[in-house]
C-alpha cells in the first residue's frame, strides 16, 4: 500500500517529487525566496557524497582550499564569455558596514575568476605545476523557478580548478575527472550515465569544451549531473597566469575545472524512489540498516542489541528504532526514509528461531534463522540491493533510449514517452534551435566513440557530423 | 638557526605571525579586500578540526543541516538586540538577476534568525523537542582591520542551534557545549583555556548570557576562542516558536547557540609556533610524520617504504618526501610546516643500524636502532609532543597570569609583560569602561567557581561582586 502523503509518480511526477522530499524530511522551503533548508536527512546524504568524492579527489592528488565568497566586479569581468554567461544570474553586494561600496561584488556563481587570480600570483615555473585544487562551498545563481535540490538560488557543490604545463596533461585531467564522476554515479549512486561532449551552444561559458555526465530520470527527463571543462589558455590569458617552461620561455598555463552539486540528491530521488518514498542505494545511505523491535520483551531488546553491535563493529551504519511508536508506523517510516535494509525482530519470531529482513528496493521480506551470520546476510542483501537498483535503472534508461532518423519520430516520442533520443546532427546551431521547438528538446551530449546511425542530419538532412543524445531537461 | 623568512616572535609578534602564515603556506591575501584564501596547508588543519568536532557533536545527539546564506532584512530585524549588534557589520545584497530587490538581504553574520524561523514552523509539541542542529558554513562580518584567521570579513565556522522544553535542559546544553570546546582545545589543540561567563557588556547580542573559552597567546594577548550562548525565550518570543507542553499549554521554547571558527587556526599558531615556523600538536596535524630519505640508494628507498607502510597501516598520517631537493632543505620545510615528527633515513645510518627521529617541538634528534618497533616509537614520541605542547603552553599561561588589587598594577603589567589579570569587580559597567583605558584591557570572563581574592572592586573600591579575568584582546 502506497504512502498516503505521496502522489503516485506515474500520475504527477513533479508533485510526487516534492512529496517525497517532504515526506522523507530531506528539505524544506525557507522564508528566503528560492533557497532551500537542507534538513538532517537530506544533509546527511550530501555528507556521505562528500566523503566518497573527497577521498577519490585526494587519492588522485587534489588538495582542498577555500576562496572568498565575494568576487569584485572588475575581477569577474576579465574573461568576457564568463561574465556574459553569468551576469544575468548573479547577486550583487552593494553595501558593506553601512557604506555603499566603491565597487560592487557578486556572490560567487562559480570561482574560475578567483582561482585564476590566485594562480596568477603563485605560478612562476613549470616546477610549480600542476596545481590541482578543489573547494567545497556554496554558490549562488539567481534562478527564477526553483525546486529543492534540482534548481535553487543557492546550492552546495565542489569545484575543482587545476593548472597544467601542457594541453595534453590538462585534457587528460578533464577526462579523468569525468571518469571519476561516472564511477561515482554508477558504483555509488547506482545511476547509469551517458558521457560525452557538450555542443558549442551548450558548453560552459568560457570553456574550450565541456564534458558531461547525463542521467535519465524515471520520468524520461534528462538531468545534467556533472561537468568537466577544458579551458585551454582562455582564462590564463585573461588572468595572466604565465610560467617559464622547460625551454625557459614564458607560456600561459592550461586549465580545467569540474564540479558536481547537491543536484545529485535530486537525481537519486528521481531515479530510484517510488510511491512509498525515498529509495537509497546502500553505498550512499546515511543509515543502511534499521532494526525494529516488535513488542516490549527483554529478550527482544537483548537480541536487537546483539544484532546492532555485530553490524556496528563491521562499520555498517545501523540504528535501533526505540521510539514509542507502533511497529507498523516504524516500518513505514524506515520505508519512506529510504533505509535500504530493515530488520524486524519480535518475541514470536524468536520463539520460532526467526528474524525478518525487509528490502526497501523490492519490498521483499526474507525470514532467516535467528542464529545466521547476520553481518554476512546483511552485506549480501546490501550488495544485491546496490546491484538491483543499478540494473533496474539501466533497464528503464535503455527502454527509454531511442534511435531516431526523422523529426516526426522525435516529436512522437517526446510527446508520449520521453527519454534519450539518439540522432545524427550536422553540427549547425540552427538545427539545435529547431530541435528545441519539440518540447524544449536539447542536445545532451555528442557521443564521440559510437558508430554513426545515419549519414544525414535529422533536422536539415545535410551531411551528418555527430551522433548526439537529445532529451528534455530539468 | 631560525628560518630567515620569519621575524623573531620576541621582536615583533604581529610581523612574526604573518610571516609564519606565509612561510607555512597556510593562507594568502586575496584581491577581495578583507578576505583570505585558505591554502592547502591551512585548509587541511580546518578539515582535521572539523572531523574531530563533528564526531563530538554527533556523539552527543546533534545533527547537521544547512540554512540559506542570505537573510531578508525583515527577518533579521525581528529580534531587536541582534540586529542592533550586527547592523553595522553586515554586507547587503541589493541586486539579484539584474533587478533591484524589493527587500534587501544580508549575508549571514550568524544564523539565529533563520534557525528560529525554521523552528517556528517545525515545533508543535514537547514530543518534537529537543531539536539539536548544527551547521558548518561561511559567515560574513564587515570588519575594518583584518588579519588571516584572526579577523576577516568572511570566515568559516560551525554554529549549533538548539531548542528545548525547559530552561534547565537548555542551560545544561549551553554548559555541555562549552565543556566540549574546552575538551577540544585542551586535548586536541593542546591549548589550556579559562572558561567562564561574559559580562553583560561583552555578551552576545540577544543572549541571556554567554559562556566563553578564553586562551592566552604567547605574546600575552587574550583570544576569545569559542562561545556558547543561552537565549532563554528571547528568540522564541521574537520568532514565535511555541509548543504545547506536558500540561497541554502553549509555551515558548528555550534556546541555545554555540560556535567556534577558523580563528582557532590563529590560536594554534600564536600559542605553539616559534621562530622556525609552525608547530602543530600531533592530534591536529594533517601530516603527522614526514619521512626524509637521505641520498639515492635503493636500500634507503626500500627502508623508507617499509617504515611508511608500517605507520600507514596504523592510521598514522605519514608522507615520504621524494622531491628533488636537498635533505637540509627538506628538513627545513618539514620544520616550517609544523610536521610533528620527522624521520631521517640515510645509507650511512642504515649501515650503523640507525635511523633518526626529530621532534618539531623541542628540535631534539633521537637516534634509534633501525629495527625498533617504529609504530610504537612514533606513537610514544607523538604522545610526548602532545603533552609537552600543552604543558609548555600552560606554564607560559600561568607565568603570565597575575592577581591584581590595584589599577596601577594592571597598568604596569599591561605595559610591560601583558597576560591574564585576575581582579575583583563590582559589576558596574562604568568600571569596565575605566579598565579599557589601560591599553584596551577588557573583561574576558567572570570566574564563577573561584574564591574571591579581595572584597573591593579594583576600579572603584566599592563592594566586589565577581572575580574577573581581564586581558588585552585581538
Amino acid at each position: 500500500m502506497a504512502n498516503k502523503a505521496i502522489t503516485s509518480r506515474d500520475v504527477d511526477f513533479a508533485k510526487w517529487y516534492t512529496d517525497v522530499v517532504r515526506a522523507a524530511k530531506l528539505a524544506d522551503y525557507s522564508n528566503v525566496k528560492g533557497c532551500t533548508v537542507f534538513e538532517p536527512n537530506g544533509y546527511a546524504i550530501w555528507e556521505k557524497m562528500q566523503a566518497v568524492l573527497d577521498k577519490m579527489f585526494k587519492e588522485t592528488g587534489h588538495k582542498n582550499v577555500y576562496m572568498p565568497v565575494l568576487i569584485p566586479e572588475n575581477l569577474m569581468k576579465k574573461e568576457g564569455e564568463l561574465i556574459n554567461g553569468f551576469a544575468p544570474e548573479v547577486a550583487w553586494v552593494t553595501i558593506g558596514g553601512n557604506k555603499e561600496l566603491e565597487e560592487r561584488m557578486c556572490i560567487r556563481p562559480t570561482s574560475e575568476t578567483l582561482f585564476s587570480d590566485y594562480y596568477s600570483n603563485k605560478v612562476r615555473s613549470y616546477r610549480d605545476l600542476p596545481l590541482k585544487y578543489n573547494q567545497w562551498c556554496n554558490v549562488m545563481r539567481w534562478e527564477k523557478e526553483t525546486r529543492p535540490f534540482l534548481r535553487s538560488r543557492e546550492f552546495l557543490w565542489q569545484e575543482g580548478h587545476t593548472v597544467h604545463e601542457t594541453s595534453m596533461e590538462a585534457e587528460l585531467e578533464t577526462k579523468n575527472m569525468l571518469e571519476t564522476y561516472k564511477t561515482f554515479f554508477e558504483d555509488y549512486l547506482a545511476i547509469p550515465v551517458i558521457t560525452g561532449k557538450k555542443t558549442e551552444k551548450e558548453k560552459f561559458a568560457g570553456a574550450e569544451y565541456t564534458l558531461t555526465v547525463e542521467a535519465l530520470m524515471y520520468s524520461g527527463v534528462s538531468l545534467q549531473s556533472g561537468t568537466s571543462h577544458y579551458f585551454g589558455q582562455k582564462f590564463s590569458k585573461a588572468y595572466d597566469i604565465k610560467f617559464s617552461n622547460r625551454q625557459n620561455e614564458l607560456e600561459y598555463v592550461y586549465q580545467t575545472s569540474w564540479g558536481v552539486t547537491t543536484r545529485m540528491i535530486g537525481a537519486l530521488i528521481m531515479v530510484h524512489s517510488d510511491d512509498d518514498g525515498l529509495v537509497l542505494p546502500p553505498k550512499i545511505a546515511p543509515t543502511q540498516v534499521m532494526i525494529i523491535p516488535i513488542g516490549e520483551s527483554e529478550e527482544v531488546k537483548t537480541f536487537c542489541d546483539g544484532v546492532y553491535t555485530k553490524l556496528k563493529e563491521k562499520n555498517i551504519s545501523v540504528e535501533v528504532d526505540l521510539t514509542e511508536k507502533s511497529p507498523g508506523f516504524k516500518f513505514a517510516e524506515a520505508e519512506v526514509n529510504g533505509i535500504p535494509v530493515r530488520i524486524e525482530i519480535g518475541a514470536r519470531d524468536l520463539e520460532n528461531n526467526e528474524i525478518t529482513i525487509a528490502r526497501r528496493d523490492t519490498k521483499e521480506k526474507i525470514k532467516l534463522n535467528k542464529n545466521i551470520d547476520i553481518v554476512k546476510a546483511v552485506e549480501e542483501v546490501m550488495n544485491d540491493i546496490q546491484n538491483n537498483l543499478f540494473e533496474r535503472a539501466k533497464k528503464r534508461r535503455d527502454e527509454l533510449t531511442y534511435e531516431c532518423h526523422k523529426l516526426e519520430e522525435v516529436e512522437r516520442i517526446m510527446n508520449t514517452k520521453p527519454g534519450f533520443v539518439k540522432a545524427m546532427w550536422c553540427g549547425d546551431e540552427a538545427c539545435e534551435v529547431k530541435m528545441k521547438e519539440i518540447r524544449g528538446t536539447k542536445s545532451r551530449c555528442i557521443l564521440e566513440n559510437e558508430t554513426a546511425i545515419d549519414d544525414k542530419c535529422i533536422v536539415c538532412g545535410k551531411e551528418a557530423k555527430h551522433l548526439v543524445v537529445w532529451g528534455i531537461q530539468y
